[in-house]
């Protein structure tokens, strides 16, 4: 059976495992001070062009989100999320058990705007009774968002802008984000992203690592005892070499981008393939995902010969469905699926 | 300066200082195990026909939402309102600092419907990812609602059966319950409200109490353990009864009722009032709270003579502001604003 | 029946009843912000001789607890107490449900000292792995202690030194403070607590108030958006002059003194009575409360004519009992108790 | 630089990364319903001889602790651990964080014993005001302990017994349990904790993998919706096949029990070294730990030729220190290190 149902469903690059069996037997220290969870942190510090950044390794995107945002913000703070963000919906309350409220701010293909978030932030101040409300003090941003779609330079620049001016803090999470930076038509580096976010992660576990989120504060700005922090939340790893060697891998030779761009390659011959057989598309994404909308029996049939993800109902004769390309799909996957289409 | 921003800018009723002043030299247990709380929530079962009902008393709003609901819902549970709820806008978070989401539903006059439950209870359940998302576990409605309007028995109705046929709980807010239950046009008695519903609260702070909310748990499901639950969040009393006199007070001879009428007969003076002298009405409400939109002229010289609260901005140049009637609102009161309007 | 039980079993001094009763109709703001919170606010600061102190009001003991260590500390703090305290104890893990852990130093008589706290920290940052562990942050004392007992100024002086020095906050529960000023036996005056914490609260609940505590923050610490994290923890009242109304009533020519030192006189009544008729105490108490050891036969015997608090099991055969004084209590009542005993 | 301060100092086993590389292209579906985890399962169940358990598999120790612990008890219940358990010191308050108290019971060699659970159990309900209190819900031990110590088939048999006969829980933490069960001084198989713990868990971390650890639920008795639960606590793995091949794996032909063998020959033969060197023991461990009692200046001179964990301080002149031994250690490395002594 094909598999395009995400780009999670294979291990990792065999370089990682490469790497993991050279180091296997070196003596390393424990929770993040082995040498290759600094060579990493160094590797992308570099990569940021961001000499302050402080760079921490958790496992997965919903525990950094959750160790990030917890970390950062203090009782009685929200996040400003669009609906959609994984923070609102698919973390099966990860941020609200840490005491937080997640505002959900319409979306636009996964997105939200500057705009949004300004009249948001003026609105909650404008009301007399805003002592008595959940202030807004951090807004949260997919880059890829959950629909594969991308902000582009001048978006986050605008939100950047509008966050510092009004107090919040920017966090963008880049669960993704590789196919984000690869993206055909992104005009955002890893750069402009650290310079213009507080705080933001570089994916691991879906771009080619087995697992691993790479977070970077970008000035400094790491909230104090964050070791303990992880350790609270149960996301400090003993064997922190685990991430350490992941992430030096991906950050040595370009191996990150390069994935990535492999994602991205197989994911717009795909695209193509799809107008091709007169799909209809249920959003335009310029990165690995790509969203289809069939009729149910269309839907039933596909499933007999490969395996996507479902996304969503569109009404009662449709659903959206997720074609994901990743690190390991070969030219060979979309000619396969090609013919069975 | 005429005062009709609230209702609860003064003390309380009479009745209550009086029996405050009989009983205060009497030796009684604490903890809400004085004689007053006992016989208070006879009383209140009595009212509610409901044997198999177990009352407790708390000591305002948002602590009786926050400790009904986290004490009824399991971690990963998430709480269905109106998005103008006031667990959703004005309780600084109150909830999710015990760890649960609020969903807000876009309200209609302040009010959610059975379908619209429904619809977002069978979409939960539709989506193939659900275990990942925050369950929906309890519908909460405010009853008036925060715009003063009311559920009609038919839609409390519809909402009970979607909740039983759904496993959720229905809980009811009745922060002004008695202005809901003496209006004139509705036709919902505090017994439909005990059994339609699993767990409702008549409040006392805005309707003649200096403070305390009666929890009325329908079914014998109050929650294993409660009085450590209300320890726990800091909600029990240790002389409980300032609680247990206030209630038993305003639940001899009808006193709830008469207080709660009179507020709703003034407010309907009120509202005839802001009719003749061409008001335009935000929402039209039919119990203890009027709302009216005025320009920001307009709400500049109402500062001036009487002082009403603050509701929202509609747009740039127009404001809602609410006049509220009480316990102890006089028709003086009504004649004073009729002159100075 | 006589009651020695507690000090919460009667109402509140009468003096509060008429002032609720003689501003009952005056129209106030909510949520504190009543001409009576300020004026108590200012009456307590001069009081404290500290005119950057900032005073707040809250409802009960196990509220206020939680609602200054949730606010002053960090997620991953902990509070070191004595392992009597009430917060270790007695509050159904009110400070733990915030998040934070409560270190229970062995008491002496209710109390810790200023080495105890200074070897736990010191222990503590010695530790290698104390990135790892709870960071003690803050210190809880009681004065008087659960068991009635009294810190010496000297005492107060050394802890406050230390927390200083090991940049520790420190915090004392004055549940009962009025009896602890009274005391024959006490050197502390309510400047030097004062002066030697960085936040502490006068109790009312069980000194006369209905219900209450005032919490100072001593050097314009109070915590940011204090407001809010009072409602989010569902402590802030609605109808906040009850509480400004009765401490801005104990703070006027004295009362709050006045009641303290009847409560103490009569204890010193009772402890003189309690040692002529020979019984053993428990600890020796020089406030409103005394604890004496009785075999069990002798409490079944008791039972029958005086409501006693029970305090502990000894041994098998011995339970320890407390008598307690209170704002109401008479000569006429310790002479009664005295025919009875 | 010999390096004997933990087990958690290399790599993994392997076999583990031979067995990630041979399924690295595999697809599989994410969030640990993958073949691997279904057959680890399957295997840790026939080991355990107990058909109705059910087997989870988390990332490490302390969120294991935390997911278990917060899903198991409810609010206002308390975990009743030895003062030295993990969970009491070196876990930065991951169970505080979800709002549970854990009492620290005195410990013997790491151990707590039935009767001290009893008495601890019976205290707390022959307590008047037990309901102000946190209930005593649930009983953590470790095995072997933070000090390497072994519960006997008799003391786990009492604590068992004391467990069911009070309605508290029994999790037993195995973090290090390999080297228990192959230690040459236990009487305690596999099959007992199985049938007289409620939940314990198999460390992996420890124990020769990258990470991970495999909680079983004896007896049908995994707690509703855990997968939603380990979501909301950042403890759901996208890509699970992680933690089901290590497992896996170490389940294939007793490679758990070989490792944890090794570790033991190892053990025992550092031990007979340390003796024969004449050093002197902090406490006397059949597992893998050693910790050995040396003055200040031993412990300078020997950091210059291998590496131990700094345990804790003795006292001024004196530190205690651990020797460890893993799944790597050789023959070679003691003889070696008997060089450098």
């Amino acid at each position: 059976m094909l598999s395009f149902e995400s780009d999670y469903t294979t291990g990792c690059h065999p370089l990682i495992l490469q790497r993991l069996m050279e180091t296997n037997l070196v003596s390393q220290p424990g929770y993040g001070f082995d040498e290759y969870c600094l060579s990493a942190a160094e590797k992308i510090k570099r990569e940021c062009s961001c000499p302050s950044a402080e760079v921490e390794f958790l496992t997965g995107g919903t525990q950094t989100n959750q160790v990030v945002i917890a970390s950062m913000i203090m009782d009685g703070d929200g996040v400003v999320s669009a609906d959609t963000g994984h923070i609102n919906v698919h973390e099966a309350g990860a941020i609200e058990i840490t005491g937080h409220k997640v505002f959900g701010l319409e979306h636009t293909e996964g997105k939200i705007s500057a705009s949004q978030v300004s009249d948001f932030v003026d609105t909650y101040y404008a009301d007399a009774n805003h002592e008595h409300m959940v202030r807004p003090a951090m807004v949260y941003i997919s880059h890829p968002t959950e629909y594969g779609t991308l902000y582009s330079k001048k978006e986050l620049t605008d939100l950047s802008k509008v966050c510092r001016e009004k107090g919040l803090i920017l966090f963008l999470d880049g669960a993704r984000l590789g196919y984000g930076l690869m993206s055909y038509k992104t005009d955002v580096s890893l750069k402009d992203i650290a310079s213009l976010t507080d705080v933001f992660y570089i994916g691991g576990t879906k771009v080619g690592a087995l697992c691993g989120e790479a977070v970077v504060f970008t000035h400094s700005n790491k909230p104090e005892r964050f070791l303990a922090r992880k350790k609270q939340r149960g996301a400090l790893l003993a064997k922190g070499r685990l991430l350490g060697v992941q992430f030096d891998t991906l950050f040595t030779n370009g191996l990150y981008y390069e994935i990535s761009k492999n994602a991205i390659d197989r994911a717009e011959e795909l695209k193509a393939l799809l107008l091709r057989k007169d799909y209809r598309f249920h959003m335009d994404s310029p990165t690995n995902q790509q969203f289809v909308v069939v009729d149910n029996k269309k839907y039933e049939n596909l499933k007999k010969v490969v395996r996507t993800g479902f996304w969503e109902t569109v009404d009662k004769d449709h659903v959206a469905i997720r074609f994901a390309t990743s690190w390991c799909t070969t030219k060979e996957d979309i000619l396969a699926l090609e013919e069975v289409l």
